[in-house]
């Protein structure tokens, strides 16, 4: 396996040109994570590294690191780890989902079956955890614990949540944050500690990040609602039609005119194409999806000015226009 | 949930009459660490948790911890830890197997599906670490993590070397080793470390649990080939129709009279129950169960030896009959 044609693989936003050597070097730290000479284990290992990614939250680790007197062999490795939870998580997901594709790519309980994926994540977190402790700060590995116990609760309390009405705006915004915002929020904050911040700097890369990651995950569900299937790559309304319920659809059930209709569609719990056309007209009737586009900009909004309380931070502009990033690539 | 009743199910070895108070500490701690208000979280840990076990590692933390002016305060936790790290690996596992029974029990994914089964042994592994965590100690999160990521490897090797006539005795060792070796060997090195043992007294107590860990493996291993289907629970030589070589197996691979026979039974991949009964007439006329089970009883004794290096650990005793006992059940 040649290191440059995996390296080549993984795709950067050009946002993340300041810290371009700092990526580079995490990239390398992955891999040697993650060589082996076992013949399975290397094979999965190589289509995970291959199969790339944005590096998000990774970068996000680095970025929250750029303390005066930050020392660079403290942050990497916690960039890496933070990766293999991401990683190890998508690769369990797609067992939850029965997800064949991903970014374009077969996943794994594709090329190989769910077994693999299973034991692969269980793999890829517990490197992350043994790259954690060698920080020798437990804060790490406590944070980092708690954020994979409560994305796998949120998970499950999704999963018993399907195509009930009654679940508030509450629920989804605790579901996900529990799924998509602590881990943002973490790599954020464990940047900022390992790098030495003050615990009010820390504290506000945290919120600096669990705001980027709700803004980030109501954008991607309302996403589901929009488009075609073809240049989505999956099928509209998705999540809908699995019975999961998203900002959108829970706003629109309060709806004097429309919850009722919108209730029984989704209580008949079989969703199909007509069905979706209808719970469409609905959610735009209603304003459910411009109400939900009102939110998440109020998170971003939060998250930024929460960005106002580091000054010291020499990444802080590049933080900015990630969080603008996350508003024009869905708006 | 009456904690009165799961606590029924438990069921703690005779042996284990020394430590019971502590035993029922750990139990009371491992009922609090899955305690939750989301439904079925709640349901699926009190599944786990009636469903009990013999908490063995649990036991061996604590007896290795019975080094003087040991702090139990410091030991519950870590033996916690320990037994929820053995949860996730079984409910995981179970999903790898397919297997829908264990110690007579329904599995979650037999009640539940695979998908609750890959959350809920996250949501365990996650719990485990931030316990872990909490000791303020990096050495036992790292340690800890790397057990786990032995597992997991371990686990992809052995699907990997299905019906693999090539592999050597000494590939089969690593592999047991990885599966039930490091976890059980790192319980007692824990238990030590956290009781403020000296490093000859902690590595002892390693080499002890690795001892009975292999030889416990090795002896399961045989048990797959002996018995009748109805005393066992599961089929005779289950391990060798899924393809799993274990040791007599390969021992007599190597045989000069039996090997070419054996190699081509096992290539062809369909072993149904006459080539059973021929392997196993095989594997006595090769001598490769007396060939395993001084193995067993050679790993038994270097445990046993370990042991004579600890004259200060008060449970000294009881680890010993512990040893014995695992000999006595098996042979």
């Amino acid at each position: 396996m040649n290191p440059q044609a995996i390296r080549a693989q993984a795709r950067p936003l050009e946002l993340f040109a300041a810290i371009e050597p700092e990526l580079r070097q995490v990239e390398a730290a992955l891999e040697e994570a993650l060589a082996t000479r076992d013949r399975l284990v290397g094979e999965v290992s190589t289509h995970l590294l291959r199969a790339g990614g944005k590096r998000i939250r990774p970068a996000l680790v680095l970025l929250s690191a750029k303390f005066p007197g930050s020392n660079p062999e403290k942050v990497i490795p916690v960039a890496v780890a933070v990766e293999l939870i991401h990683m190890a998580t998508l690769v369990h997901d797609d067992v939850v989902d029965n997800a064949h594709l991903r970014r374009g790519q077969p996943t794994v309980n594709a090329v190989w079956n769910n077994q693999v994926s299973v034991l692969t994540g269980d793999y890829l977190f517990a490197k992350s955890f043994a790259l954690l402790a060698e920080t020798g700060d437990p804060r790490v590995v406590r944070l980092m614990a708690n954020v994979v116990y409560e994305m796998s609760k949120g998970e499950l309390v999704q999963m018993a949540s399907y195509f009930d009405v009654d679940q508030t705006e509450e629920d989804y915004l605790r579901r996900i944050a529990q799924k998509t915002g602590y881990l943002i929020a973490e790599s954020c904050r464990l940047g900022a500690l390992v790098a030495g911040a003050k615990p009010d700097q820390v504290e506000a890369l945290y919120q600096y990040g669990l705001g980027i990651g709700l803004s980030f995950q109501i954008a991607d569900d309302l996403l589901d609602f929009m488009g075609q299937a073809e240049t989505m790559g999956k099928p509209v309304c998705g999540d809908l039609k699995e019975g999961i319920l998203t900002l959108p659809v829970l706003h629109a059930l309060r709806h004097p005119r429309y919850g009722e209709e919108l209730r029984r569609l989704i209580q008949s719990r079989s969703i199909g194409d007509p069905e979706v056309q209808r719970v469409r007209e609905i959610l735009e009737a209603a304003g459910s999806f411009a109400y939900a586009r009102r939110l998440a900009r109020q998170y971003l909004d939060a998250a930024l000015a929460h960005l106002d309380r580091v000054p010291e931070l020499a990444s802080r502009e590049v933080l900015r226009t990630l969080a603008d990033f996350v508003i024009n690539r869905q708006f």
